[in-house]
């Protein structure tokens, strides 16, 4: 039984975890910590847990996580870093679910996060935890860069077209996506109120979103280009769904002539073949977000409605998939269980 | 031209006024003030207004109140009743949206709203603001204190029934309620979130509701009985939808051998007879919320599904009706314009 | 392993029942059922299946349910009565989640659902398949009704007032209950279409729902008197929450003297002290739909907010305990598994 | 006064039009027809214009077309063509809000929208109503093919950029666009129930969109290329949003060198400088969906997001400028009338 140790779970990055590996059979949480909620029922705050969770928070003191298997931090950006060092020490294997082990350039760490990095040799050992794309790497991991929710369903999407050079213009990629609102956290803002979002709908982040250098520097890692190449380039425009959860994702190529001649479906197929989260659809489909919703699975659709340009439509849950499910699913590669385990919930619809 | 200002004018009944006061033909808003947003254009905060409102907030000091006509104060409760004694000694009336002037006995307001009254003697002045109830004091007054949501459509509903004496069992009335998140205001608060309160349902302030003493205050001056006489009391039960906008009350009474025999329908239907915003509905019918989207009429159903049970189902926009739409009306009023004007905006639906 | 046969998997309570069945180890759905979409994969219409669920619908004959060991009927009122007989001379056990089996006066039945009881001695038999009141019936039944997803949270919330004789005046209870959509069914319909339901709220079924009747069966059997009786009496008054899923129910009851001096708290501690599905609340709390989204648990929570009123709050999840989960726990009782089996699934929050 | 008839009244464009024409001071609806629903208040079926709309709905024959000024079609495509030319013999003027006189291409017409057409020589003289790119002839027409919702924002974001030519690659346009339910219309189907769309995002029409045609045709013709001409052509993608209300165009355009050093927003500015209707917004904006809800408003920023790239967001209400709203400015411009009577009405938020 693997010892899992939660950093911050007052979000719902936390309570996603807590859902996942409250059912799953090879892990228990022995400590969540809440430095503002120390001494509160974890099932006071989240409900849906009575009965099923009985942990209290507790100060990051009284967690004894360097007692741990793996500590997750679904914490705010920069406090998983601030820790890494003396749970690595201790053995502790680390899955951070913010960004500090993202970015692999430091300044641009720095820049889009405001804030110095605090372990940078560390960060140059840490794994991009996206398993279809970096199984091995995973597997051998201390440390892992839960990667981005928007970044894991552009990534998935592109990954069969970049891989295979010459099919498209890398250097001129559209990821047009959608998130509910969960993305933005449990956090007391106004632009997140149901009064706001709610019978709505807008573009934001137009000028610029954390997550697009991090889709950039991983679509060059799969290009096989050096990092910061124009080679390779994504305009990333976010949107708001007035949802609770789910991402969508509607990604643009142009097509060289090399990949109008292609078979775009069987590419897919083929890339995915053993992917147990990843469902290549049937020629002329369209994914719902609901298809996923509360899963690990993404579901992808491959499109050529010009003769060239490919259109490839993506859904995933951001707190699954996006987050959590993904963070459980490094875990499992991490301490050598079946990648499955856990985490083959079927999608809640209606 | 009525010359009105507005202190507060950056939440939700504060934009509701703006938008009806812009389509209102007799009036003009010549200041809006917000201490935190001071030289802010109004339409950058909501852009809905771009091209038909110019202003921008002004710091109370900058907005000269006492050169309006009439003051709203669309802001927290305590405001309205600090600055009430200038106004009026300059002649301003003043329509509070908040609770300052709602409950006549100052220890109930001490009591429910955590602040000692600043002003008893406008309070004992200052005309509770329902005009089908209090039509001609609205006419003849300085101060408005301007009904709470909940409670206009709890009044409407019980108003006829219990103006005739004898027909209802006053002490065991149940107003079961609920409203859109609007009505919890534009506040940063986690419960508001669309991911909090969106596919969601509960009841709330079940340990008691401001709007409690309100409601009681009115309906024992409906029935005729003393204030806190226990010949009147509701249950007042309010839950939280998923929606921005819409408030519904399911109102039940026991009714007395001289209720079952009433014609309930007729009852309501004369009661009515010659108010422009009350629409009694035919026999069996349902209203909907959104029946009454963005305007200021209400929508009532009265029933009789036991013998000695009558319930009654109305529908209220709680910004409009029940908050800014009423306080316009309360306005035409008192500057003796057409009690409709500029407030005819038909519901908008879907 | 059960082997499991379903009748009309097109609907919500179908797919409901294929979500949670494939997720149980000790239950394998064997053939699912449509005449009209026969032949099509069920993962076509609920892409949520794909990959886990892979059978087509079939014709009725070509499912062979005699072969099956329990029946579950997803299909609209009166095919399950129609299909009974059969199944129980092959020694199959019968699960309708419609109406066929829930009323025992068949004339109440021919009232409510417009056609005639095909099998009158078949409903003689039948158990009302609410286990947390009538576990042992149900362990040894052959057909089961399964509860209407209102009468299922009324019935609970009620119970623990009803079976100690003299709390309450049982002739004059009121449940006002509200719905997600999806109690509607998959059914296309203007009034549940998105654009007219959502941000919307209303009363609906005013002039007489068949939740009714059950309800008041029920809660006569509860309280131990005679079918019809008028000493038990409850007004059933159901709205239309704008969410997918999720049923919310506040009930009132006037206390007698002695139901005013109880400890109500206690009494429904006491009453569901064993039971896994039902979670009584701390005193003072209002229970949310999300709390238990997707999932068996029912959580009440039970206050006396007037000195002679009790009020009860209660949730449920419409498609689950309110439904397919229902009728999965009376499969484990009927088959003498552990009542939990696959029902485990932690809530859905956010 | 002019006197408007409506011809098929049932649905949500119906619905907008008496919402926009019961506050019209120059129009008055003097008869509303429905086979179905002949006899019926149209206030029994819309209780939102009970008190505003005294109409019932009367049968074609009773509602005496021919004296009418002008007749709207709230139809399915079809109708209105039927019926044009005895309107037309009459005197009376035509506006469709569906899409008989949209596609001046006889067999694109017949191609997409399965039926032949009953009156090319009519359709040869009708004018497409977007009032900005098309007012003169709007002034002068006799019929009026009302433009589609979604291409009513595609065409007034990207006209700016191809009105001055040699600004973008023309031929490879992405239109990616989403819209609410409401678009779909008030017809009783699966895919748009609250329980299927709500809490959920998806492409659809993927295979292919009939306001794909039309936007392809229009663009053309801004561009002053020839019908059909490759030089122009646009990809349309429309998702659907869990929203009532609403059209949210997000437009993509490579720009050459020439229109890399553009003045983007200058441009837009200076093309939509006496709009009244089109709002452009200051640089960097992202305009939300509810700016506009319930009015006939379009608000518009223009973005660099890349050197060689353009976007556009563009958002309206589908069912006020992207339908009726757009069919009263051409009414008003076709009766020598000011173009915004009656659609001042200020955009509702929240």
């Amino acid at each position: 039984m693997i010892k899992v140790g939660i950093v911050g779970g007052t979000g719902y990055t936390g309570v996603e975890l807590l859902r996942l590996l409250a059912q799953h059979p090879e892990a228990q949480v022995v400590a969540i910590t809440s430095r503002k909620e120390a001494g509160m029922p974890v099932a006071d705050m989240y409900p849906s847990l009575r009965g099923r969770v009985d942990l209290a928070f507790v100060t990051p003191d009284e967690a004894r996580l360097t007692e741990c298997d793996v500590v997750f931090f679904a914490t705010p950006h920069g406090v998983a870093m601030s820790q890494a060092r003396e749970l690595l020490a201790a053995g502790v294997k680390l899955i951070d679910l913010a960004a500090d082990f993202r970015l692999k350039d430091v300044s641009e760490f720095e820049r889009w996060y405001g804030m110095p990095h605090a372990c940078p040799d560390i960060l140059a050992e840490a794994v991009y935890g996206l398993p279809e794309l970096n199984r091995e790497a995973i597997r051998r991991a201390r440390v892992i860069g839960n990667p981005g929710c928007y970044p894991t369903s552009v990534q998935l999407g592109f990954a069969p077209l970049l891989r295979t050079p010459g099919l498209v213009d890398a250097a001129h990629l559209i990821a047009n996506c959608a998130s509910g609102v969960s993305g933005a956290g449990r956090k007391a803002e106004v632009h997140t109120l149901l009064a706001e979002a709610s019978d709505n709908f807008k573009a934001y982040g137009v000028k610029g979103h954390r997550h697009g250098p991090e889709i950039n520097q991983q679509l060059r890692q799969i290009a096989g280009v050096p990092a910061g190449s124009p080679e390779v380039n994504c305009l990333f425009v976010p949107h708001l769904i007035p949802a609770i959860r789910g991402i969508h994702s509607t990604l643009y190529a142009r097509l060289t002539p090399q990949g109008q001649a292609a078979d775009l479906q069987g590419l897919f197929e083929e890339f995915y073949r053993n992917e147990p989260f990843v469902d290549v659809m049937p020629p002329g489909s369209a994914p719902e977000t609901r298809s996923v919703r509360a899963s690990n699975f993404v579901r992808i659709a491959v499109h050529k409605p010009m003769p060239d340009l490919a259109m490839v439509l993506v859904v995933e849950d951001n707190l699954t998939k996006g987050a959590s499910g993904q963070a459980v699913q490094c875990m499992n590669l991490m301490f050598g269980l079946e990648e499955t385990v856990g985490l083959l919930q079927v999608p809640v619809l209606p």
